[in-house]
């Protein structure tokens, strides 16, 4: 393959996590060894900021900037929800990003993100090649979530875990020593249709004492009856419960749990309110068990728990940057960089790649048979695929008051050639 | 004062926190050096293991258990919310306790716990006066709430400070990075009546671009019209706003926001819903500013993050433990160990006394003159009393799956020697 010359961009997409960070300094650094990238740049805001001609240079931000990057969390270029639909329904905006492309000689493009962000790098290659524009397009996988097709796990995936598994044995301490009267305590995970972060609290349990007690996840109906009957069984057994539980589990209508106590609900505005499932199964469990209950919701702070992040999750997030650069280099596009786990005892993971069509199309959800027969934990399996990928510390800096420090871009923008989006 | 032979017990009481078994094992290893206690026991569940007999040997335990305490979050003797009330209403409660005390010759007893731990560890010393039982009670201070009298500050505090500021900055780069989409985000902490927890949090913003933007406590008198403008205000110089709160933010009435939006939505059980301080502001920035916000609720995981707990915090926890056996040695009685400020650049930190009466009838609220003028934000002189308190990291241990490990005691129990009660 001829070598192409130009100028590469990176840009991070959808719900921010503790490593994706960790992908864009694998870019940034893979790219500094690379002739053939003359520019290295950042999109601010995803996709937005190359709509909108909001690019900054990365060769332009300290080196240590750079190297901070795998100890900072959420996505320092900025994120964005901007979805771009069909070729045909948005064709616009393809064109535009690859009039911005133009401009500045962009000709590698670099995306951290899910499924939706695969799916636009994959449409903006076929554009480029129905243009004659040569360009380059890699895809970065990221999701807290777990649940891209055609890769054995998702970066962002096992620091969550971590964050989740030790709040599930912290807070199952509390729990365990308040059972007095504190009986119960239900622990609400990300996850809107994958079950693997629920799942991952999961491995908390070593003994059967040990929090949580019970797990569910979206991929099991929910029936509330049962719940009823699981937690009165632990309570007999423990005279506490403690519960890990998916913001997405369902009926078996496919009714979301979450919406059960809402759906009565109004707020003071008159509006459907949506309180979680944590205060929705807390509500049942008060009500229908009678016992007291306690809900915890994490909620945005478990995808960014930088400060007890999972070594393993941030050194693959790093190669699956540097290795798309690396591939971009020899001449592959459309294609997004996966991970491959080749032994799980000891763990070795090598890198892959897929057609960023497969991964856009596609979607992992937790295999019925990794729960158990009562669908309220989850099984060796389970325990074995989730366990290494949650191992090791990220060593971060801690400043004079005890809080970690984080970095921020210097952010200088590229001069706008383009007019105004 | 003539040595008093005989047995210690110690007890935990009240919500758990990081590190009051630091101060379970300052107690532990500190009487293991005086001659003057026959036997260590530890009582289960707080006053209740008293009342029902159930006391633990923990001499029997292994040394590297009791070492573990100091890395082990929540209440490993158990805790709990019992309240003894006065010793009229309550005396047969009184004297059961200095019954089975008689029963084992417990000369000597520890409470770490809050104001109402105080009273009942006081009026039991009354009563033992009274009854001419020689024994010493001795206060070790406890709560995350950092509302007791008498005291700089409370072990626990600086922990839940330490964790509240980390969640508040990582959850914030959250907020930061999609503020595109999911503009504001709202942080519930603890604290029903002290606002220490949520200004804790404060703490996290160096710059007025870091989180949190505003700030507040149950001390300032919240108003909606006011807050809807301090949001705006946050909105138009920034583009984002992330909040920290205390639970228990009131109006000038004295009414809970948190039952704001609950006191009209009734859940599907036709019970008034309390969605909690979080989702009552986030509904508040929908329906009032009209963009998409986010809710995190830590609940009782932020009092138990062993994982990132505060060196100074710890430390301290372990030494009022310590301090309060060598009082008692040494014939001290009816006292709480307090901590004493000396300087706060550097910061030197002693203990002192206080009558625990004292303790148990104060209450330490935020100064007004400590948060800003808007009151909604802290000002210089509780940043710098609070950062010196979440100081240094405490040395966990991780094990081959990169999650932390806890002490659980044997417990021994003692031979029951008084009547079922």
């Amino acid at each position: 393959m001829a070598e192409l010359k130009g100028s590469c961009i990176v840009a991070q997409s959808g719900g921010p996590t503790t490593v994706i960070n960790s992908s864009l300094c694998g870019v940034a650094q893979e790219a500094k060894k690379h002739k053939c990238f003359d520019g290295i740049y950042a999109s601010l805001n995803g996709i937005l900021g190359v709509l909108r001609e909001e690019i900054f240079d990365l060769r332009k931000e300290k080196p240590s900037t750079i190297e901070a990057l795998r100890r900072t969390p959420a996505a320092a270029a900025g994120s964005c929800r901007y979805k771009l639909r069909s070729l045909e329904d948005n064709r616009e905006d393809y064109e535009r990003i690859l009039d911005v492309f133009k401009a500045h000689n962009i000709r590698y493009f670099f995306y951290a993100g899910g499924n939706d962000s695969m799916d636009t790098a994959d449409k903006l290659s076929q554009l480029a090649r129905e243009a004659g524009y040569e360009m380059r397009a890699m895809g970065v996988p990221k999701t807290i979530d777990n649940d891209l097709a055609c890769t054995d796990h998702c970066p962002g995936f096992g620091s969550v875990a971590k964050f989740i598994a030790t709040m599930s044995m912290e807070a199952g301490r509390d729990t365990e020593a308040l059972y007095t009267t504190d009986t119960c305590t239900v622990l609400e995970t990300m996850g809107r249709n994958a079950g693997w972060i629920a799942a991952a609290g999961g491995c908390a349990q070593r003994t059967p004492v040990d929090a949580p007690h019970l797990v569910y996840v979206p991929e099991v109906a929910f029936d509330m009856k049962q719940f009823v009957k699981d937690v009165k069984k632990v309570l007999h057994k423990l005279g506490r419960c403690f519960i890990t539980a998916s913001e997405g589990i369902q009926d078996k209508d496919g009714n979301y749990i979450a919406e059960i106590g809402g759906g009565f609900a109004k707020d003071s505005f008159g509006h459907r309110q949506l309180g979680g499932v944590a205060e929705t199964l807390r509500e049942i469990i008060e009500n229908k068990v009678g016992v007291k209950c306690r809900s915890n919701k994490l909620g945005t702070c478990q995808r960014n728990a930088m400060h007890f992040a999972s070594k393993t999750d941030s050194d693959e997030a790093y190669r699956v940057g540097a290795q798309a650069v690396r591939e971009a280099a020899k001449g592959t596009t459309g294609k997004m960089v996966t991970l491959v786990r080749k032994s799980n005892k000891p763990y070795r993971c090598t890198t892959g790649l897929a057609d960023l069509s497969a991964v856009a199309n596609g979607e992992r959800k937790v295999p019925r048979s990794w729960m158990n027969k009562d669908g309220n934990h989850i099984t060796r399996k389970m325990r074995d695929y989730i366990t290494p990928l949650m191992r090791g510390e990220v060593p971060i800096r801690v400043d004079k008051d005890g809080l970690p420090v984080f970095m921020r871009f210097e952010k200088k923008f590229l001069p706008k050639k383009c007019q105004a989006w």
